[in-house]
């Protein structure tokens, strides 16, 4: 779906829209109406079975405001830092880097020194595209949001996390200690984070407020394996090696070669291309890119962004960053807590491997990519298990009983599944309406059902219809579903 | 479990913990260890079946942050208050009407005038508990917590929600015109709250940063009637009004002598009591306390508490709000849109009807109530729908091949279940450890698994175990969960 399309479809269906829109909306938060917020929550449970259960690991819910010290311990207050640069005219705000890429059609590293950037403006007479007026010298804006906790406080004591990562470092030993599981021990979590942007845009693509899905692996360097490695090992993976086109490698071949730096790695990988592909894209549409060094974030020894061709270009959706002891070690340091752990008599600071994804984009892709149409209606091929309803229950009429009959299939279903029931409309306009949410299963009760006590269910993707059972539906749903 | 044994067996089982305990937490701040974490999922799966699906309702998802706008409208940047007093000596601060309370030992209203407090104190001689010092005059604190968006932001502009429900009535003219559903409409949303406490205290009791499960109604107040009436006609409400012992008294009841406003009313109170049972509790704990005008929010205007009995005494779980049309005639006037709606040619404001609940105290009272001994063991009865876990898988011993059957029946039953694999210590030790956090079955793979494929089931409550074919073991734990 064309991005102007796309913007049309979710504005028109409350898929998602302005956070309090009603009230002078700030840029960069969007609300998720009912639709949009059940899609997500699938995606939420396709991510714990296939990332989380599936590499043993556990769950942890921890809290959006941490104090300062976290934020000195993991090097946010100094480093979670975007180059901004105003128009002295109109005194407009752009993020440098951005900007000068938008002129000279080129890639800048964001992490670039504020002179160097004052320099490339100037060299090449960069001005506001707004007013044409001169631009001030370029400063380093932090997008950590401060809070003030506490009756009277009055300075910056906490802060809103920046990524949700942060937490499972500051609770690592405790739940080392508490939960009776070595190494490697994978730690997740899904929760908002907040970043002050300089330009949000795009709609999902840049905000303020997220949703990511994080998961730290914790392990010892010198035994960097997974006991679930022979589930993956000849898996072709889509890797983009610096300066080359994408090539398919498989995780054996990966930790062989070197490509990777160890099994851990070259399984995970593994994992999330395996994610995306049950999430409903092709293996065509991805890759892995290779992160130079002056690309990677400060502390990351390897860096592997995961990439999906959208209609806004290739967009990342994931990074897989190997952190090494950066994070327990700034945090032992700052806090003087010993984060070390002893195993095989060998006391050592576990590495992590992070695997950090944001529920947004992937969200956005996902509707982009269900989208399609059919005899120029809209239809969204979402997976059942991605789908923002199990089915919906549709009397043909609203009368001699049928109406009856179906809101009562309906109360039985809604025990068990996200349905719905609707009775307005012709029963042809209300498939057209629920093709275009993605509803995979349309169930309708007409005379026949009456007499039979059965019920057809229209199938999305086909529009072909069966009759079954009122006493079988339950079952041929759960199946259908999870087929 | 008394609170002292509570809070060593919370401690000790990592279920949770302060926030970044590492780094000077803050107080009032907890995150949930992966046993915790998944109790509380359960909660809201449970919340979500039973309360929202069950009242045909839709759920959304809102930002954290919004526009100060919104606060106007709701009214929280004026009456979200509390009454705070300062030491003059060792400046402490102190919540007023709490500390009048605990001196007194009566009940004081919040929203007393300033004066009135300053006068309480004065007649009554009230100095600093803590170094008796004199006590400054009494100020109204606001608990917002306010933030900066943008760049280069120096003023708030925004706040963290105080409660989910106001992004709920800021979208609902854009979710009732998306989303095909006639009135009464119930619209829910969980998530995270933040309110800036003077005195955090008692664990999950008085939190900063909380979690909420809202759930408004907005309905024709000339038709204040559910579909699922039926349901719940003859069922009794513990019902406490006001100066009076708690009564048992039949939804129909309560109806017809108006002790409740309407139908919809008390029809919902039902639903709470009924989440409340498949929680855990017994009637006999539990009451709807009607509160009195002074003791209600000022737009409210009728309001139950839904208390109930624990080892800190009452606790308040949820707050059932008959809030009129407060919420969207204000959000109307100061947004400047209409948010009425027509129904059957007559055009009206929806009133709205609450449901608002604290996970936090939930899951506090819900592990509260599971904890018993057992031989002077702590076991945790809990329903197995609410488990942490829901079953455990245990290799007998370390060898002879029965390890390695039991990882391969816990890499079966993880595709399908939130599932452990530990071989540590003595078999008889572990079931004591999983039985003290509560998982249901604990699945032992013995010399005779070997044998004949098949596995011990060992439940928690009888401690009986028998036999079951490990090709059988989905379909008999599946049973066993939802039996």
């Amino acid at each position: 779906m064309e991005y102007d399309e796309m913007q049309n479809f979710i504005e028109r269906r409350g898929i998602f829209f302005p956070s309090a829109e009603i009230h002078k909306p700030l840029a960069g938060f969007w609300d998720f109406g009912p639709y949009g917020a059940n899609i997500r929550r699938k995606i939420i449970e396709l991510w714990r079975k296939e990332i989380v259960r599936r590499t043993d690991g556990m769950e942890i819910e921890g809290c959006v405001i941490m104090p300062k010290q976290t934020f000195i311990a993991s090097g946010h207050l100094k480093s979670f830092v975007d180059p901004i640069v105003q128009c002295t005219k109109c005194h407009k705000i752009y993020r440098a880097d951005k900007l000068i890429e938008d002129v000279l059609k080129m890639h800048i590293p964001e992490a670039l020194p504020e002179k160097r950037f004052d320099e490339i403006i100037k060299e090449n007479n960069i001005r506001c595209p707004s007013c044409k007026g001169t631009l001030a010298n370029v400063k380093k804006f932090n997008m950590m949001i401060g809070v003030s906790i506490g009756p009277l406080q009055k300075e910056t004591n906490a802060y809103l996390r920046p990524e949700t990562c942060q937490s499972i470092f500051t609770s690592f030993m405790k739940i080392y200690k508490t939960n009776r599981k070595p190494l490697p021990l994978a730690i997740a979590q899904v929760g908002r984070s907040f970043r002050n942007e300089i330009s949000p845009r795009q709609m999902l693509v840049r905000l303020r407020e997220i949703t990511q899905l994080e998961l730290e692996v914790f392990f010892n360097p010198k035994n960097a394996r997974v006991k679930w490695y022979r589930d993956v090992k000849d898996y072709k993976l889509r890797l983009q090696l610096k300066g080359k086109e994408v090539e398919e490698i498989s995780v054996d071949k990966a930790i062989n070669d070197g490509i990777v730096s160890n099994e851990l790695v070259a399984c995970y990988l593994a994992i999330v291309q395996q994610f995306f592909e049950k999430c409903g894209f092709s293996v065509e549409d991805m890759r892995f890119r290779e992160l130079d060094k002056d690309e990677r974030a400060f502390y990351a020894l390897e860096t592997w962004d995961f990439e999906l061709k959208t209609n806004v270009g290739w967009l990342e959706l994931v990074a897989c960053n190997y952190r090494g002891d950066y994070d327990l070690s700034s945090h032992s340091k700052v806090s003087g807590q010993d984060l070390s752990i002893i195993e095989n008599n060998e006391k050592f600071i576990p590495h992590v491997f992070e695997v950090s994804m944001g529920l947004d984009r992937i969200f956005y892709c996902v509707i982009e990519r269900a989208a399609c149409t059919r005899n120029g209606k809209p239809v969204l091929k979402l997976p059942p298990y991605l789908a923002p309803l199990d089915a919906v229950i549709l009397p043909l009429v609203r009368k001699d009983g049928i109406d009856e009959l179906a809101f009562r299939v309906y109360e039985n279903l809604k025990k068990h599944f996200d349905v719905k029931y609707d009775e307005k409309d012709s029963i042809g306009k209300r498939y057209l309406l629920y093709d275009e949410i993605g509803v995979p299963f349309a169930i309708t009760i007409d005379y026949d059902s009456l007499k039979n006590m059965d019920v057809t269910i229209r199938d999305r993707d086909t529009t072909k219809q069966r009759r079954v059972k009122i006493s079988k539906l339950r079952e041929e749903l759960e199946k259908a579903i999870h087929q």
